[in-house]
């Protein structure tokens, strides 16, 4: 069944109202019918399964049949503090992050990110690419985008278990790390990325000093966006989340 | 420095000259220039280092300074047995499981794939995109392209340690798999997944009795692109290649 997140006020009682871009693709692109039925989620955690009684282009009026607990909560919170990249890249991390199971993602800017401020209205397009990731893996809850912070802001909104990716690493690898004591007990996880040219060399002290491990991805050589997503998947792997 | 695979032929003593679009990028994109040096790699495991000598833009002579093994070669090698995806879909697949450490690829067609057959110059545009992904990841050895094959012969085109990622496998996760007395001690692993769609119950019911193991990767729902990159992911740091 498909799913759509709506906001909190559009489900009353057992009454669905769905507007905007949701209603738009219930009607238009997809087609659905009256009696046609609809995951519906309020980002509360449970799932709304709703009948669709009438619909136009810009609205559509159901009925809540039954509501559940939704799955797909993982058991680690992993938070992506992601530096600028280009914006097709920086797309592809928030789309397939969310997929494989992201809880927050923090956008930075650090010193050798090319895009220095997300232009225009991108910060709704990426809540969109969220939104529609979110909806197609099955998740509840909605991933929580933060604002753009500066890379010192990021660094110190973290607490614990904190890792940043550095290909310079030669000490420490992701796996030793993830199952180091402090790791391994871990339910929150965040996990810094640099942008296409890396982190310099001070920033990683920066990052040392407050607390934060660096690991390297072994001897892969790793695209920005790769190496983020590659490492989120690392980590639910080794935290039973995928199979 | 930048690397370039050449046909083996273009390497003659300590000679090298490239032409076609290796040239064009060297002399045109990169604007390189006589004295400047780059990485030429004839698909032996050898990495050669190259001084420019002299360029044009459809052919740059170098002469070789030194050569030395190439590193990236995965302890694991993965075979990717991927169903046909959508286009785009699928060349996301060929470069990020190239970056990610993929030795070959299988494309095959199974029966719910849209896509029944790769149009035109297609399987070109594929070796492309593998061999931008293999320079730019450092690889030495260019991960080997199959032509596209039935599901029926990619089945039995291989041995042993096969799995095939099944969305519907309530018995057993894919870690719970990879650390299996057979696949633990397995240095080839060949991994089926299915088109968008997924595979059929047919599918799956003929893969076991070729011997394939099924896997799911949790409650996660990923996209069939994402999917086998996950598994590839997950293999590569159940084997400690992700540092």
């Amino acid at each position: 069944m498909h799913r759509f997140f709506i906001p909190k006020e559009c489900l009353e009682q057992d009454r669905a109202t769905i507007s905007g871009e949701s209603a738009h693709q219930i009607s238009y692109v997809l087609r659905l019918k009256p009696c046609d039925r609809i995951i519906v989620l309020d980002n509360s955690g449970w799932e709304f399964e709703v009948e669709i009684e009438r619909l136009t282009k810009k609205q559509v009026l159901g009925k809540v049949i039954s509501k559940k607990h939704g799955k797909g909560k993982p058991a680690v919170k992993i938070t992506l503090y992601q530096a600028l990249l280009k914006a097709d890249k920086f797309e592809l991390v928030l789309q397939k992050g969310v997929e494989l199971g992201l809880t927050a993602i923090v956008p930075f800017i650090s010193e050798r990110c090319v895009t220095k401020k997300p232009s225009g209205n991108k910060v709704e397009r990426w809540q969109k690419i969220i939104q529609e990731a979110a909806e197609q893996s099955g998740r509840s809850i909605l991933p929580r985008l933060h604002p753009v912070a500066s890379f010192s802001e990021a660094r110190q909104s973290t607490k614990q278990s904190s890792l940043l990716l550095w290909e310079e690493e030669k000490g420490k690898g992701l796996k030793q790390i993830l199952q180091s004591p402090s790791f391994r007990s871990a339910t929150t996880i965040n996990l810094f990325v640099g942008p296409e040219g890396g982190f310099t060399a001070s920033e990683v002290e920066l990052a040392k000093k407050d607390g934060i491990a660096t690991a390297s991805l072994g001897h892969h050589i790793l695209r920005a966006e790769t190496a983020g997503l590659a490492a989120i998947n690392a980590i639910l792997y080794e935290k039973g989340e995928m199979g």
